[in-house]
């Protein structure tokens, strides 16, 4: 073993807050030594646009490696135009916090060297999630997390050798990698979900079948609410045995099942873990020794509502890791202030997001409530108009926006992301009625979704009662009537299947209110759910006292 | 002259902010006897929807006036599914705050009769800015303002009539018309501008320029900084007279020249006018009669930045003041907070929009500066990535952010919104940093455009100094040489026509960096902006003293 070197700042780990943080902190320090190595042979790929080089939206895998104008991000690159040492296929095996030095081992290069640092950066990672159940692997028995693991999938589909494909686990690269296989390739898809519905860790369950509609419309075969026994391999294929005893067979099989952070470094050189599992750090990223930075997908987060400590691995949060923990080595002391779960997922010709809280997260607080509304992200004349259902939560003691969930052909992003601005800046749902956004019909609606949503938590603090498509089956056990205010062509259009309907359009309601029951619970529900609102206020005019506005409307029941 | 009636609550116009008010007045109080007044034949329709169907991209006229789900709002749909008497056709010409009553004129009835109000609302609009020169009007001679001249437009268009176009004005209205006029109907189409800029009253001129090359290179023809001296209407076309003697013939002529406030009503019965000309109201929308409150493109509103005093006649606006005005009317009293200027407009396949103050509208903030910078929309390996080019105006000597600009045919709209969020929440640079958008990449890049504009002010404050395309000319006259910093293939693709460039690719800058001459300005170009910056800091460490980085790039020049 031998010394072979010392940097000021050694990192360990070359994909997303790694390079991030050598970049940043060349800039900060051009006369500081950085040294950054890579287990792997590829430095700086894009992890997140592997599913859309499997599904061929990206023709090479290089292009994931490529800057904006065509550069590779190699070694000879960090070098020359980033001013850091990046060193690919050289493995840290140990960490000496006594000596400040790691541990190298180059791929092909016998025995181990010794690297001091000053200050050292953990960037490992995350592996996959061992799964719960057991499992014979072969060439078609996969994880998805690693270049190989997209090349190799590439390559059997191209040659026609993946005609069936079984997916465990429909959380986000499950839903993408759906989206992925049965689209450009035609492979007969099944998604399995032990939760009873996809995307449970973000979604709440009325969300969530606006998405599984969908994948059942590209036919793409759900079995939700179901776990797996044990998956065997084969040379050309695997079979899937479900706890019932029912086995399915493909010619290959995905384990999305979720990652885990890659703690083996930190762990046996004794820094703290955190209750998630990944490593503690402090509010500036720093681990339980003063010398050692983490960020990224090994690091433990707090949420920034609740306080709570969370684990979630995602590129866009590593970068700014990187620029955090680069900061703060460069001696400008700043914090990463948590994180607030903002995310998007495209499910075929679904656009999927959320930020803040879903119902379940919010369990925290004794006030919570929720609206549900569909929008159209232009105005319906406008020819490219689409529709899009958000759920926001709040807390109706204060007023405090928690949470919004959106699912929608139409423009989802620009709400999250709206939405994760007006969170960061504790916005109340007043906050939301005083937004002025961008307004033209190529773009928007003149009154924007947030502001209908903020009208809806108002109407609720004077009394009007909302509910959402995941009460539907509670509210039809509790005998209520249904009432559809919507005009007869759109009733056949799109059919409301739940028993005891009652059918009068909103312009005709006054007239013909005294036809219904006033003992009962009244449900009304419209299209989108402003009619319904609507109908509600006319109701409580007259006198009725149990009266519930579907949120959302029929669109939200896909 | 009869008494024919009275209202708890009469209201005058019958577009945006006069039926919003009505609407949600009527659901507040539904015992409340509400009655509007409109001039027109036509109620509610959406009046920012006309250049699309001028365009053709909306079929028909009627979709304007229809509900999402296919009624017309019209007398019964407000009355039956409202819940509030609205009149069309009906002007009302006095208004009597003495004896609080209105005089009202019916289309086709002789006489007026008054109208009793308890409390009266003004939303009446606005109407074309009388130009500055002579008019001899005739059909071919028109404003873009009213129903009948998106329908007249459209007639002569579809019949084969118009050839050839001038438009006056080359605001969002003149850009729009712009598109409509040479997109669909390949009408040959000039665009006259006495400003030397397009878009004078939001865009600076460096970003303006981005929208004249794109009208250039859809075969409009620009008159920029030419004034109108007398237009001559003839039955089958008309003549614009520039001031330099010039004369343009054309088959159509639009006069896009801007509103002003119709505030005739107001002003005949003594309420307060403020200095740009429309209706003085309070934070509450009152005018200077308690009983009396104004909403939509008549009033005057604050900057909700500066405080100052603005006229800004737009439907989304309009939208939120029949809110407030409701629910102040409703006894729940409700403050409108002022206007940021929130703004959107496509000019053919371009995204143009911005939110707070531009440069010149930033000229009380002694601290005032700005940064630039081109980025792609989702990353560049996604098929459908496309860049957006932005300014970031901000106040350096408190981090304070003041306006977005945004070009491209990228997402330019969801920077917007997002900023105007941050904006309402007196957001600082270091706010941005820490914003969490959502990310996935059919959606966005790792690393959000407002991250990175905020790390550029970051930068600013330790030292390094950004230009941008609005600099060029000053640049060039300072004798600076120019430093290209991009791949050969890119210099080859997007040339840099300036005198004086160097071109060294990034990676081989620091070897080659001492062909540079030190003693003279150095302006560091790439192709969208980052390069210059790593290059900047590279030089800076290298002892040079006067670098200049061009924020956006090359494609900030268009």
């Amino acid at each position: 073993m031998n010394t072979h070197g010392t940097s000021d700042f050694v990192i360990i780990g070359g994909v997303a807050a790694g390079p991030k943080t050598a970049a940043t902190l060349a800039r900060r320090l051009p006369r500081a030594s950085i040294t950054l190595f890579q287990k792997e042979d590829r430095l700086s790929y894009a992890t997140c646009g592997m599913p859309y080089f499997a599904s061929g939206d990206v023709d090479s895998f290089a292009e994931l490696m490529r800057l904006p104008w065509g550069n590779e991000r190699n070694e000879q690159f960090f070098r020359d135009a980033r001013g850091f040492t990046a060193i690919a296929g050289a493995e840290v095996t140990a960490i000496d916090r006594i000596h400040k030095t790691v541990t190298v081992q180059r791929k092909g290069v016998p025995g181990s060297e010794e690297h001091g640092y000053g200050k050292l950066v953990l960037a490992t990672g995350a592996h996959p999630a061992p799964p719960p159940f057991s499992i014979e692997f072969s060439p078609r028995v996969r994880f998805f997390t690693r270049p190989d693991d997209a090349l190799e999938f590439r390559k059997l589909a191209q040659t026609g050798q993946v005609g069936s494909a079984v997916i465990v686990g429909a959380g986000y690269i499950g839903c993408e990698l759906a989206e992925a296989f049965g689209g450009l390739w035609g492979i007969g898809t099944t998604l399995i979900e032990k939760e009873p519905h996809v995307l449970p860790a973000t979604l709440d369950t009325g969300m969530a079948q606006l998405v599984e509609q969908e994948l059942i419309r590209q036919n793409i075969t759900l079995r939700l609410g179901a776990g797996v026994g044990k998956i065997i391999g084969r040379e050309d294929g695997a079979a899937v045995h479900l706890d019932g005893g029912e086995v399915l067979e493909a010619d290959y099989v995905v384990l999305a099942v979720g990652v885990r952070p890659q703690v083996q470094l930190a762990c046996e050189c004794g820094l703290a873990i955190g209750p998630t599992g990944a490593i503690a750090v402090d509010e500036f990223l720093r681990t339980s020794d003063p010398d050692i930075y983490a960020g990224g997908d090994c690091v433990e987060l707090r949420h920034r509502l609740t306080g709570e400590p969370v684990y979630v691995p995602l590129g866009s949060l590593a970068n700014r890791h990187g620029r955090v923990i680069a900061e703060n080595l460069a001696g400008n002391p700043t914090k990463y202030p948590g994180v607030l779960g903002s995310y998007l997922v495209k499910v075929f010709d679904l656009n999927v997001g959320g930020v803040g809280l879903n119902w379940k997260k919010a369990r925290a607080y004794a006030g919570k409530a929720a609206v549900w509304g569909t929008f159209a992200d232009r105005p319906d004349y406008y020819p490219e108009s689409k529709t899009i259902t958000l759920k926001m939560i709040y807390d109706e003691t204060n007023g405090r926006v928690l949470g919004l969930q959106g699912v929608g052909q139409g423009d989802v992003a620009r709400r999250v992301d709206v939405f994760a601005g007006f969170l960061q800046c504790r916005a109340t749902v007043d906050t939301l009625l005083d937004f002025e956004p961008g307004y033209a019909p190529p773009y928007a609606e003149a009154v924007d979704p947030l502001h209908h949503l903020a009208g809806m938590a108002q109407a609720a603090r004077r009394g009007t009662v909302f509910a959402g498509p995941e009460d539907v089956d509670q509210l039809s056990r509790a005998d209520a009537v249904w009432l559809d205010v919507r005009e007869p062509g759109e009733q056949e259009e799109y059919p409301l299947a739940l028993p005891d309907v009652v059918i009068i359009p909103l312009d005709r309601l006054r007239e013909n209110a005294g036809h219904l029951p006033r003992e009962r619970k009244i449900v009304i529900v419209c299209q989108r759910g402003s009619r319904a609102y609507q109908a509600a206020v006319m109701l409580a005019d007259l006198g009725f006292k149990d009266v519930v506005v579907l949120g959302g409307g029929r669109a939200a029941l896909g």
